[in-house]
């Protein structure tokens, strides 16, 4: 398999760092070979391990045993960890570019991306939601065909809707919306987890599932429609469920993926238990995707306290789905 | 201290069976002494364990190491377990009245209510939203005045709005009742539990909290200025936080209560960490009420299956509870 390309993220945040200590981890913890994207005095600053500056991703899967590659894109002024400014915006876009274009193209096995700050991107003019977004339009997807999916060791989950008000939910949870991402949720679980039929469990959008209709009924209008609708298309679909009962152990041992009607519903049970170790998947694209689900952490960035975890397991994740597509592929 | 009482619920739910487990468990998990309040024969039918009639608290009390205490309450028709109907639901109603009143007057030290079935109690013409509401009322309490908190071992939740659509919780949100929730919840804490300055974490509406208002505005409108008015009034009120960052293990070390905006937000978590013990304690009664936080579990009624954990943590919750109150009223 190809090297898989990690955009830095915002070099004043944990990306570096975390990005060091998951090269660090590469033998105990198996990782696939990685090539960093961004600023090597981001990672220089915070890390005092071997790194090498590489031209192309053969150079990096050369090095990979020895030090940590990294393709170079500098940063045009200072940085210091825990202080975002606009020029690590800017670094972390051109980074982003970088690294999904070796993805895209090919030459990367998957593409992996570090925490950015939005508010420093929102002030460089970025104008994208998040990374998410911006990656599905340069794959040419429109947005509700990529799914952000949450997964940790015991638990998977997609958002329906994600960044929104919650108030506001309610008239945009629509049979064709849920329709269209379980979809595109049961082939992404099978693509890129190998999962022959996978098992998609919806959560009601009101408490106790809305109890029959006393409790409101978006469960009756759209909730169980869409669930019909996806059975008939032989996806095994099932629900609605009370959301509070779907995730403690033996709860969720019965689904592969937690469907959820808005962000905090699927968020809140995932990091719940998954804190440390939570990785963000986009489904849905020509590429593997992923990321740790966490952000920039810039009050922790730099005292050599950013805990690994999650760039490990998206690192993992990415490397697994890229094999298993590829040989899909070609199989 | 005083029996406590226990209304026995649904006799053709697990209540019976859960209340004969916490008795034989008496002695292993420091069980106080409790009287259970229904039919005698919704216990013999799933139970062989040692039973006796009583009439009064003392009875109950001198019977308590050597039998179940019951303090009887006939069923008019059959009773089989996992088969509701009305005549049960009588039972059950009278129970919780009989029940309530020893606690009320002060002959038990606490009220713990089992299950009861919502449908068959409106079939017979029970106009209260759930147990909660309708000790609330014979106890003279408004209901905002009454606070559903949810206890596990490691978490404790309030939902500051509860059995309400979801989409009707925006407007339902006002200052006044998150401050009223929220004192009510912050003197309980002391009362019940002897936490001298309690501290409550107060959990975003929208994703992110609202993110500085670019996701909603439930937080700067209302939620924030509702923690300002608590914090005047000397309660330790902190957030709005992101819900999904409150509740992995390093989140909920830091606060004796989340307050959330809405019954999952608070339920989710709760349960998902503290499915099979958790209980259901009512805050600002004149009296101590528990209750273990699940259902009836019909399909599970009658084989000898039921987990009695909840019930027995809800025994011992308001056990402690009932000493401290009265300790604090005798010192």
């Amino acid at each position: 398999m190809a090297p898989i390309a990690i955009a830095m993220g915002d070099p004043a945040g944990i990306g570096p760092e975390i990005i060091a200590k998951a090269w660090e981890a590469r033998t105990d913890r198996r990782q696939p070979a990685f090539v960093a994207v961004g600023d090597p005095r981001a990672i220089e600053r915070v890390w005092d391990g071997p790194t090498l500056e590489v031209g192309t991703l053969a150079e990096a899967d050369r090095a990979f045993s020895t030090a940590l590659p990294i393709l170079p894109i500098k940063n045009a002024g200072e940085i210091t960890p825990g202080r975002p400014d606009a020029d690590g915006a800017r670094c972390a876009l051109q980074s982003l570019e970088v690294a999904f274009g070796l993805a895209r193209s090919g030459g990367a096995a998957a593409l992996v991306t570090g925490p950015v700050s939005k508010a420093q991107l929102y002030s460089i003019g970025f104008t994208y939601p998040g990374q998410t977004e911006f990656v599905a339009e340069r794959c040419g997807i429109a947005r509700e065909n990529a799914v952000m999916m949450l997964a940790g060791p015991t638990l998977r989950v997609v958002p329906i809707t994600t960044h929104v008000p919650l108030a506001e939910v309610s008239p945009l949870l629509t049979i064709d919306l849920i329709v269209a991402k379980a979809r595109v949720t049961a082939r992404g679980l099978t693509r890129n987890f190998g999962i022959v039929r996978p098992r998609l469990a919806f959560a009601g959008f009101n408490p106790h599932a809305g109890e029959s209709g006393t409790i409101g009924r978006e469960e009756i209008e759209v909730i169980t429609p869409a669930i019909a609708r996806l059975r008939a298309e032989g996806i095994e679909a099932v629900g609605p469920f009370a959301a509070d009962t779907m995730f403690y152990p033996r709860g969720r041992a019965n689904y592969d993926v937690a469907m959820c009607c808005y962000h905090d519903q699927a968020l809140v049970p995932l990091k719940t238990i998954h804190f440390d170790d939570g990785v963000n998947m986009t489904l849905g694209l020509p590429i593997v995707r992923t990321s740790p689900d966490h952000g920039t952490a810039f009050t922790v960035a730099g005292h050599n306290r950013a805990e690994p975890g999650a760039m490990i397991a998206a690192i993992t994740m990415a490397g697994e789905a890229a094999t298993r597509r590829s040989a899909a592929d070609t199989g």
